[in-house]
């Protein structure tokens, strides 16, 4: 694996392996030095068109955990606005031989783009609607480490699921992982056609009492004024996931950050059956792993026993 | 000490513990390699919700100097901004496991309410009008380095009273340390009711001559817009510090950073009494000790003798 | 040497050491561990009141793989804008005893006075219409590693010479190395008088053929409102650098962020006599050269064999 561009690419093996690797890594979280010097004197660039308090930290204390060398470019109101193409700044960023770039693009594709323009390892942080794969990752480890398996489980997304890229990854990452994915949400934020990706649609939350997980989707406030929904308070009033529409053992997750009160209830978060939190935790150890397979993985002698070479069904992905 | 949250909570021994603590860190800055490994692989996050250049910087020169990992998050322009409430940010911060979480806050009480929501060790960076704990602890170890003791000491407080957590902080440090404070500014800029705190009031520079310690408080513009002074020369005119006022056996001092010819003549600043440069160095060793105190204090063999466990008067306390 | 404040400073021996001590910071470029000691425990301050990605991730890079701590200041949108002045800033900063501070400033004189204000080595990452001599020393170190040497070399400085801080050090570099300089432009952007500085002066490219590197500075947008030229594209028809100007066995530089399309041709930066990318590399290593020559150079044992003595002829500086 050179580069981690889209969930898409990867085989369920793949999708194990990084998750194995996460195992370690969060062992080495519960040790007094949370840190581990595989990637000393290595550099690390991240490069952030979209700001993202949430992901560009996570990666570059995954970094910092690696002992990397970190640069981190924050596109908006840098030079990179003045102009300079996204080639240009690639190639100047490569100038410095980094071992990876970490790039967040409102394009979808961008991450593909980059790959071609560089040496380095890319990570696709999010481009456009099209993927981000590492959100898939930590969300499938936090439900294997709550489950065992995601085979046969039944996990609603719910929400904006038309401008979302974290819905393309994770179903198509749920899918492959063995689980059954229903999408649900108003017909203005459903794409058409999604069923042949392999899900179910559903407009309303009436039958929401299935799903073994249900993972709520961030509104953004941006699609009010474009009218896909009549109103936040409209929007709430189908779709929020409170403590009434979900039964206890049911698992709730969302890639945050929560809008409280608009898809998801104050109750409903802080409810002992809310994971939002242990995804954040995994992020950090997902991204660890992911950085380790990229560009330490060839050195490795598997730290962790290898998933039994299962013959199990990969999922099927679009 | 789990916490620092107010300088209200610390006894004199306690304050006392963080200054000699500071002062076997000063003997590292002197070092050729001004680091110590203290905190290595441990993680401390920095979150400011108002910028100051400044105090964080000096919190986070303190962590690196301590070898920790950090993560800095300055909530304007971030995703902090879209919605999220301050309980779900750091909720998310703390699933990183950090040693330490360090918070600006506009809100008085926001670092308190942290507390309550992290395993983490929280420092109070600044709460509103609350309180400025660190600010108070290197104001009074960068005294302690020039007078020995603050015991008897005449400190006069200088400014906008009203609207200062330095202030507020200061005026219980420097009391409990032994000091007598008055606080000076006009009217409109005093807080009702301030003498229960056990400070004097006064309302002109008259008397200043009576201080060891003049410590000026910075003069906001946006207090002009709100009238609570009529400009900021007439403000100058009857309460700027300049060399006339002050005489040369005072101290001067101030939280930076100084409006030049405002609160502060330019003469008074670049003065040899001005303490304002050591101020700055003192904040970096006592971040430090505050860290280390927190993070690493049960570990402790006491670096630096005790100070004699003297019976010295505790100051009277708001 | 204790600054690095201006080319103009520097004699060709200095110029060389430097050149010398970024090959052997190239070499530690192409292993595994990109990393020295050199600066463990020091801390390296950047402070910059004009953004720039480019020259303030190479500093801080070149800081970081020196082992360095680093402070970095961004001096938009931070404290530093609340009226603070800059001989206060830099006492502020002082106070945490620093190794070095690199400074970028709007004003031309603006390291010169830095230095005055404080015991750290003081780098000028550009002051203004002034100065920038890193980057001219990268430049130096760029060419002459593809040309030996640049004794009797012409080179062509083509575009907005007036507002450049560029083109004035990199103007003294290359005359003080032995080349022969030509600045070109329309006479709107060329200062009166520069002839006085031993290099040729040209309104057109027509005799562009004689170079053996053209040197295209950035077009700034505002140059445009300010009338300076008619438009940038009027500009780039009798200005730009695109392949068929420019010959095969010529060099082509740019200090970068290239504008696409004005300065120069998308096919003239992708072209192999391009040197844009080897430029960036260089600057890294030239830093990390720069900071080891003010911070640690009296240590060294010369780790490269000196050039030869050699009686080559100082270029005539202005």
């Amino acid at each position: 694996m050179k580069h981690l561009l889209a969930i898409e690419k990867l085989s369920r093996d793949e999708i194990e392996a990084i998750l194995d690797r996460a195992e370690s890594f969060a062992e080495v979280g519960r040790r007094d030095i949370k840190k581990v010097p595989t990637l000393r004197g290595r550099t690390v660039v991240t490069l952030f068109y979209e700001s993202s308090t949430r992901t560009s930290s996570s990666f570059e204390l995954a970094a910092k955990r690696l002992s990397a060398d970190l640069v981190s470019v924050k596109a908006a109101g840098s030079s990179v606005d003045k102009g300079e193409s996204l080639k240009d700044t690639v190639a100047t960023l490569s100038a410095y031989d980094p071992a990876a770039i970490v790039i967040r693009h409102p394009y979808a594709g961008a991450a593909q783009m980059v790959a071609g323009w560089t040496e380095a390892a890319v990570v696709n942080a999010g481009d456009g609607k099209h993927e981000h794969p590492s959100q898939a990752l930590l969300d499938v480890y936090t439900l294997r480490r709550r489950l065992g398996s995601l085979d046969g489980r039944r996990i609603w997304i719910v929400g904006d699921v038309l401008h979302s890229r974290v819905a393309r990854s994770n179903l198509i990452a749920f899918q492959r992982m063995g689980a059954e994915v229903t999408v649900c949400g108003p017909p203005t934020l459903i794409p058409r056609g999604i069923e042949e990706l392999g899900c179910e649609v559903s407009h309303s939350l009436e039958a929401i009492g299935e799903a073994d997980v249900v993972y709520a989707l961030r509104m953004q406030q941006e699609r009010m004024s474009e009218s896909f929904v009549p109103s936040l308070r409209e929007y709430a009033a189908t779709f929020q996931i409170d403590t009434r529409r979900l039964n206890p053992r049911q698992l709730l997750m969302h890639p945050g950050p929560v809008n409280r009160g608009v898809e998801l209830s104050g109750e409903a978060i802080d409810s002992p059956q809310s994971l939002i939190v242990e995804q954040v935790a995994a992020g950090l150890v997902v991204r660890m792993a992911i950085l380790y397979e990229l560009l330490a993985g060839g050195e490795r002698p598997a730290p962790v026993p290898d998933e039994e070479s299962s013959p199990t069904p990969i999922g099927q992905p679009a």
